[in-house]
């Protein structure tokens, strides 16, 4: 991450329904929409049985804007109508943060 | 997760090199054992362009000692030598959880 810990990650983890017309569209919208958004630190995402996208914030603050964005309702209301089975949301605070990078050799 | 917040995750985000011969064994080995830790709470994985890795821990304390146990050691050293290109570590306080599982209708 650009920003030297802390930080707030918000981790979202799904599974989904055989519906998924729309799913993606909506998914690309969102990912545009939350880059926007003030307090917006970095996104990460992966799928294969189970989904885990994580958005990463400056302060609580800004996730709340975010759950609250009126875009973004319409987005939470109907992924549970639709696309999702189950999903759960964990609000974190990213306390320490190393990483590695392969030299080339 | 079983557990009430406040408990902690390690997000572990990783690409892949193009040396994978004897990682998906090591990544099987190294969830088993994880488990068998003290205040070990869960995992969860999904990997497509990028891998994410979280795990769930009841202390900082628990964290540091699978860090340190004498086989991850041996699996990050081999990780850092010839599976991974690049990853991030963050050590997370999860503050607040929700979750949606939908109803049959």
């Amino acid at each position: 991450m650009n920003k030297k810990p802390p930080y707030y990650a918000v981790i979202f983890t799904s599974t989904h329904s055989e519906y998924t017309h729309g799913y993606q569209e909506m998914a690309e919208q969102m990912e545009l929409l939350a880059k926007q958004q003030k307090g917006f630190l970095g996104m990460e995402s992966a799928r294969d049985r189970v989904g885990i996208t994580i958005s990463y914030w400056d302060s609580l603050d800004a996730i709340k804007k975010w759950k609250q964005h009126s875009s973004h309702l319409i987005a939470q209301q109907k992924g549970r109508q639709d696309w999702y089975n189950w999903y759960d949301v964990k609000i974190c605070r990213v306390e320490h943060e190393y990483s590695f990078e392969k030299k080339d050799s």
